[in-house]
């Protein structure tokens, strides 16, 4: 594994934790751009095993990165799979290898539209290509054969993350021992692109973005991307968790204070959650990735046939959703299952009763913890690994 | 009926049919001021009776007006309700006499946030008081008076409408002889609050908002606002009437573009609602008819208790909800169902069977229209109009 040094105007990524590995080798993306030399920014955790057979590959959300079970290095708050992942964990770092990489066009290490174009000098803003799902999953395939892995015991991950789980099962079957997609769906629905939508005009609407050169200019579409993130979070929680978290109780007043403060706490959350984000995500890589969800669609690849983009699968599937979650809903999983069930795949299905949302997949659901336990333990088996 | 000669800067009103009505009496707001005199801006439909009985109050919602069965003096669409009044009609102006008034704190001629503070000479802007949906009620209840009308025959509306049918019936027992409140809830969700502070972010953030004073600056805070209607009209619609109307279907085109253009119907859908409102509605306005919505808590003025708010009520209810509306959704209804049955008021509950969302009760709805046709028919022989 090589450290590469890389120094883009805009982020500095020095002292940052984790691997680079710069892939030298030009990607065919999607849309038809040969892209490269790019650098994929990962952590792992636990040891590769001698048979390369113990390896699973996390992918992360939207907004989430490399740092599954590191402090993060801006927030400095913890991996958003820390609970997951440890000696003894679900993901046990005893006996799995565990991979988590930055997704391309992302903004924590891996080559993504803050980056230097190396053709201008000047990060690549709107000029970066519009990357897919599919382009994600080139470019961890090119860091997989890079670890020497031929295939992977499981690859996981929740919302986008579970797209790319999809992504690899059909794209390389060979290469999936296990696949987990929790929350996910086959492709982005209508009510989920709006949403993405609404979020993409705040910060096209935000007079600091500049048309995507903010960085060269030296500022920061910081309002439009924290307006972005709360309508985005909203979507994250159910309403039921919103009520019981926040109900109509004041913040820190006794009565309304007819103005527009946060009167509400529900108001101050979504502000903080708003205004936290901008400090750690690149307003142009919200754009690309969400546009990336909302370019999804497994079957469009195959004649509009889901079954016939998973026809080639060897995996052992567990499809994970859970009742509360609005935006990807059970129902999405469900179309999932019956394509796995039509190509005689060996799927199990696990909807989850939680009232935390699709959010859910971050937080400390035992019945998660369990349903992955038992499945990886089996898989483990199955695959030389014991129990 | 007196009409009234006004002048603001910013927005001519010059011209727009309709009557308006000079309150000289000041009157208390909720915050404590004495706000006055002041402006409604009403329209008319059918008679009022010889008994002055056969009045029935329709209320708009937040982005409503009084123009329920007239083409809107801006967009030249018709009414907001025009399917549901006429001659012969679910509001048959030939029985009824329907009276709609734009809200206090609009921008359709009542007075509101655009309007000019005669103290000043300047347009309110963030001066203007913070009203709420119960000074809104006593604004429309000067209108009444106005009027000679004792005792409404009924008063309607749905989402913000239907709320202010609830504090008419709570507030003025003795004047709501039926009440229909539609698509609407007692309390404002955090939920709910959440996706209004969204929006109130959205304009704020917007740099041609001017901390309220871009009429002053002859400027306009379109993409702030924009971004929030946008936000706001994917809550209108249900997940499944998305998937119907547009579902992942191409605008103009037959494959992606890989770029950030409106690939996608829906995206063209919802920009073209976003836009399309800006020329109608004024981004203040907008900021406090969301806030009244948010701070309506009908049981907060009796002590947290629902059926004590309605325990002087002598109104016969139509309480009507829609299946796939998550805004207000039937548990909402099914609450204030509950509290009325509780002081033994008289009440029916209708729930609709529909894909519409929050907007069916805008929409072409046969079972709605024959709801309110039972309803008002039945009513109408307790009230001594004949059926």
């Amino acid at each position: 594994m090589s450290t590469i040094a890389f120094r883009p105007r805009s982020r500095s990524y020095q002292g940052w934790p984790g691997y680079r590995l710069l892939v030298r080798d030009p990607l065919r993306l999607d849309c038809g751009i040969d892209f490269g030399p790019f650098t994929i920014a990962f952590q792992t955790y636990g040891a590769l095993n001698a048979e390369h057979s113990n390896a699973i590959l996390i992918c992360h959300a939207l907004t989430g990165d490399q740092y599954a079970a590191d402090p993060h290095p801006i927030t400095g708050k913890p991996g958003w799979w820390q609970t997951l992942i440890g000696p003894g964990g679900v993901l046990d770092t005893e006996r799995y290898f565990l991979i988590c990489a930055n997704v391309l066009g992302g903004c924590m290490g891996t080559t993504g539209p803050q980056d230097l174009n190396p053709a201008t000098g000047e990060p690549w803003a709107l000029s970066f290509p519009v990357i897919t799902v599919r382009d994600m999953v080139r470019a961890q395939k090119r860091l997989i054969e890079h670890l020497g892995i031929d295939s992977l015991f499981c690859v996981i991950g929740g919302s986008m993350g579970g797209m790319q789980v999809l992504q690899w099962a059909a794209s390389y079957p060979e290469c999936v021992f296990s696949a987990v997609p929790i929350a996910a769906a086959a492709r982005h629905s209508a009510q989920n692109i709006a949403f993405h939508e609404v979020g993409r005009q705040a910060i096209m609407a935000d007079p600091d973005w500049c048309g995507g050169r903010y960085l060269t200019l030296g500022r920061k579409p910081a309002r439009g991307l924290s307006v972005a993130r709360m309508a985005a979070h909203i979507t994250y929680l159910s309403e039921a968790a919103l009520h019981r978290k926040f109900g109509r109780n004041l913040q820190d007043r006794h009565a309304v204070t007819y103005g527009f403060d946060a009167d509400f706490q529900v108001e101050s959350y979504l502000r903080h959650q708003g205004s936290t984000f901008v400090d750690r995500f690149d307003a142009n890589s919200y754009l690309y990735i969400t546009r990336a969800m909302d370019y999804f669609d497994l079957a469009a690849e195959h004649e509009g046939s889901l079954h016939q983009a998973l026809s080639g699968t060897r995996s052992r599937f567990c499809v994970i959703s859970f009742t509360s979650d609005w935006l990807f809903p059970t129902a999405e999983s469900r179309q999932l299952v019956h394509a796995l069930n039509a190509v005689a795949a060996n799927v199990s299905f696990v909807e989850i009763a939680t009232e935390n949302g699709h959010d859910a997949f971050l937080l400390h659901e035992p019945e998660l913890f369990e349903t992955l336990r038992g499945f990886l333990a089996g898989c483990g088996e199955h695959r030389g690994l014991g129990r």
